[in-house]
């Protein structure tokens, strides 16, 4: 597999269609999603600069024929058909797509009806849930981040809890509530203990915060009872997304003990649109931090396994302008994807075809860097100054919270467009 | 909803089907499953006696016309298409299939070469998973049970943590390794630490446990961001099955902090294959625990929504017979089933047809009534004698382990059928 030639990530190549300056999407990106237009049914869609190509289209025009895709994995409403046809596939599938996108092939170009049809403005494109979710998982693989979390709740001293550095801590999420960048949220309800002196009251939740995290995407894994290496890993993951871990702070502190998170998370978690392969992002693969003590047997890898993705966070409160208040990058993560795929498949657990792992909070060394506002305001210690000259602790109601991320060297930038939600009253 | 008939529950039915003496399955259960046979393709079932009737048939003959069913509904592999059609749809179903079987209608009866071809022996039916299971969520409602464990782990005096009287507990479990009665498993390996003052040790678990829990499955709930209160929460209940949460409490004990656990549970869970419906259940309900403090007012609720289910748990070595090791019961659980629902939603988090809820360890107020080896053996400390001499602290490979469940009042008997499945060796 590791062999197998990826055509897109040529920095040199162009493409006939449009890109923009600075966009997140040339030749080298060609993120899969599913869109729908007020014309057309959903169907799988290819983000070209300003435009997607819409695979149903080009499929039945002939243009992906001698592939492994028939017309039902591109006339659907999500990615799971055709990321069923497993890695080799759909590397094959966005070759050819950056082959009849690149300026020197005039295949498609040549044939402007074709060209017309299939490339349809983005502006005009209604994006959907690109995949059907099966299982989410959510990590928990920053070490600044837990250990600004052990500094604040438990002891400074050893903010780090016994096995964090031994395991990638990771437990299970919602599917159903995870939602598209774009869909507003209500402020959720629930349990709060806002004075430990008194007993807990139903209401809304007054500390609600984002995480700024990443989440991957799987093919279909092993059987139940078979493990995944972190060598292997790499084979059973088709792309990454931004990914907004939606979290009440306060329902949270109240509910998680023993058995961790859950009202305080499963109100709503929002994904960008927009899945960026792992090919995509081969030319972005960096080193991760040294890992002492020495990683178990199963958690040894070779090779680089993290990925220099730059990301940030803005706050766009109610008719205000966006005020960036995170600046981080996945690379600081402790425990990479490898790693966090082979914990979760150790014990013999399945994965299967259109699950999401998420990353956990993705923060930095320093507190800009830091990825929720528990971190960036320090507890509420220190407030975040606004443009409007109001200020923030937590996220106030009608704020909009965006997350953006992309790539760049050798020229190329690519980008993962964003995830945005804006917070509504708590019904 | 709640005065809609129930066809089914009248003690005094009859069915000209025969229904052996003792058994699970009489005229007032009818529960739903699916099931193919060595010439029949994957289809909808019901239980009755010793035989299952085949739904895909029997509607295809014409008999469940008028109903809100197709036969899609039917001619599929998962209860997911029927339940979809809601709570009044399946119940008049039941209801239709109930008259039909009763001894004083002869519709059916006296169609002698319909009736062979649409009830199919149970012996030569193969069982497959009933539902297609969107998220899984396991509760802890059970006061004798987080007092054991708050006993043996934490501190005896203060066994309840502070939250466990306010909030029916629970956290997200894993959908993709929920499997069905009969499919072994083998002992999961991970990460444990034998020795608290040396490293953990990547290991095949040591203190494999299972916890003896039933589970519901519901039909479609509300929108996101809109809640189920206690009153309304069994019309969105279609019914219940027994549920084995196989725990790796070595490995537990090691990851558990602070997000809850994840690998010691996800390896497998077990659920029977007949769906016992609510509607059968509810001449068995009763009050519940007196709930003291008072719970907020998104838990209040009124009537009795406790079942009355006795359930046991047996342990079969390798070669050996039956051991019963526990006898316990439904009608134990602090929280009740419409409490829990009305708790997983209140933040507006979405539950959708097919989802699955374990009730958490079902431990009652004797040593007998514990509901995990954890407590039965209480950390080891008291061995478990089998009838071939050897002893048990938690479960060993080759072990088979058996749950049953039944109600029983005027002479009639609602059975569960059993959850069972060896574990084997780790690979």
């Amino acid at each position: 597999m590791a062999n197998s030639t990826i055509a897109a990530n040529n920095p040199t190549l162009k493409s006939w269609v449009n890109v923009p300056v600075g966009s997140d999407f040339p030749i080298q990106n060609l993120p899969f999603g599913v869109f729908r237009t007020s014309s057309l049914s959903a169907r799988i869609g290819v983000r070209i600069g300003e435009h997607v190509l819409d695979l149903k289209t080009l499929h039945v025009l002939g243009y992906l024929d001698n592939l492994a895709f028939d017309a039902t994995d591109f006339d659907t409403d999500a990615l799971n058909h055709l990321m069923g046809k497993g890695k080799q596939a759909t590397r094959e599938l966005r070759n050819r797509i950056s082959n009849l996108l690149d300026a020197s092939n005039d295949e498609l170009q040549k044939n402007t009806h074709h060209a017309e049809q299939v490339l349809i403005p983005n502006k005009s494109v209604i994006m959907l849930m690109p995949v059907k979710i099966g299982d989410y998982t959510d990590f928990y693989s920053s070490r600044e981040h837990a250990t600004n979390v052990g500094t604040m709740f438990r002891d400074p001293a050893n903010a780090l809890l016994p096995n964090w550095l031994w395991i990638p801590v990771g437990y299970h999420g919602r599917a159903s509530s995870v939602i598209l960048s774009g869909q507003n949220i209500h402020r959720p309800k629930g349990q709060i203990k806002p004075d430990p002196e008194k007993d807990p009251i139903y209401a809304p939740c007054r500390n609600l915060d984002f995480e700024l995290e990443t989440a991957f995407i799987t093919y279909e894994g092993k059987p139940l009872g078979d493990s995944i290496t972190p060598n292997e890993a790499e084979d059973f993951i088709f792309g990454m997304v931004l990914f907004n871990d939606w979290s009440a702070r306060d329902i949270q502190t109240w509910e998680y003990v023993p058995l961790g998170p859950f009202l305080s998370k499963n109100f709503a978690s929002s994904i960008s649109a927009w899945v960026v392969t792992m090919d995509a992002l081969q030319a972005y693969k960096v080193a991760g931090p040294e890992q002492h003590p020495e990683v178990l047997s199963y958690l040894k890898y070779e090779g680089e396994k993290s990925y220099d993705i730059n990301l940030e966070v803005l706050i766009q409160p109610e008719n205000g302008t966006e005020n960036l208040i995170c600046e981080s990058n996945f690379k600081y993560m402790y425990w990479n994807m490898a790693q966090q795929l082979a914990h979760h498949t150790v014990n013999g657990c399945n994965v299967r075809c259109g699950d999401l792992m998420g990353s956990g909070t993705i923060s930095g060394p320093t507190p800009n860097s830091y990825g929720s506002m528990l971190e960036l305001a320090w507890k509420g210690t220190k407030p975040l100054q606004m443009n409007d000259g109001t200020e923030r602790k937590f996220i106030q109601d009608n704020d909009t919270v965006i997350m953006r991320g992309h790539c760049e060297s050798n020229g190329v930038r690519i980008g993962f467009g964003e995830v945005a939600a804006k917070i509504l009253p708590a019904k």
